[in-house]
């Protein structure tokens, strides 16, 4: 097997705006195509004033904010994030982050083999 | 199962300096503690001039640069990383991690859940 080195920047966004996500491009940095058997990597990049859906779903999230600060919702409550902060979402928790700085919110987030890559 | 959110700063750091690992802080940033099940979230930092160790074991590594910049050795090729690049060491690959920049290196490095956490 290969290893894989790619800059974020290098690899093209999909884009979610409209319904439920707004202003939010999304790529999967490290998945299944690479040869990654047991969890997948993703980075999401929230445009100031965008949101990700507020969904909740069987499998955890393990997160690492990369810049810019923001609000996670999780179950009922609401708290400050910002560059540098983990986060780990239960699986069946409802939740949501929503950019509430001038600068991009860049999110990485893990998700197991099981879950969609994107 | 409950939610966790911690900035990496508040999370006590286990100093790596002698040996095969030079100038390494490792934290342990989302595991089996918080009730990770299936995957686990570290954070290296590396100082200037230093190193992780040069050694293989079977299972893979998911890493994502957060700050600075080095030289990632896979295999025996070695790779420019800086602030942004992900990584995808496959099992068995040799592999190491070195700061060649005049910042903390800071590397998000995920392994599944049968590795130790540290």
């Amino acid at each position: 097997m290969k290893a894989k080195t790619a800059h974020y920047t290098e690899i093209e966004p999909t884009r979610f705006d409209g319904g439920p996500a707004k202003g939010v491009d999304g790529r999967v940095l490290i998945g299944k195509a690479d040869g990654a058997q047991n969890f997948c990597m993703r980075l999401f990049v929230v445009d100031p004033g965008g949101h990700t859906p507020k969904h909740s779903h069987g499998w955890e999230h393990e997160i690492f904010i990369h810049a810019g600060e923001g609000h996670m919702l999780l179950g009922g409550e609401t708290r400050p994030v910002s560059a540098g902060a983990a986060v780990f979402i239960p699986p069946g928790m409802e939740h949501q982050i929503q950019n509430t700085g001038r600068q991009p919110l860049m999110v990485v987030c893990l998700v197991p083999a099981a879950a969609p890559e994107l």
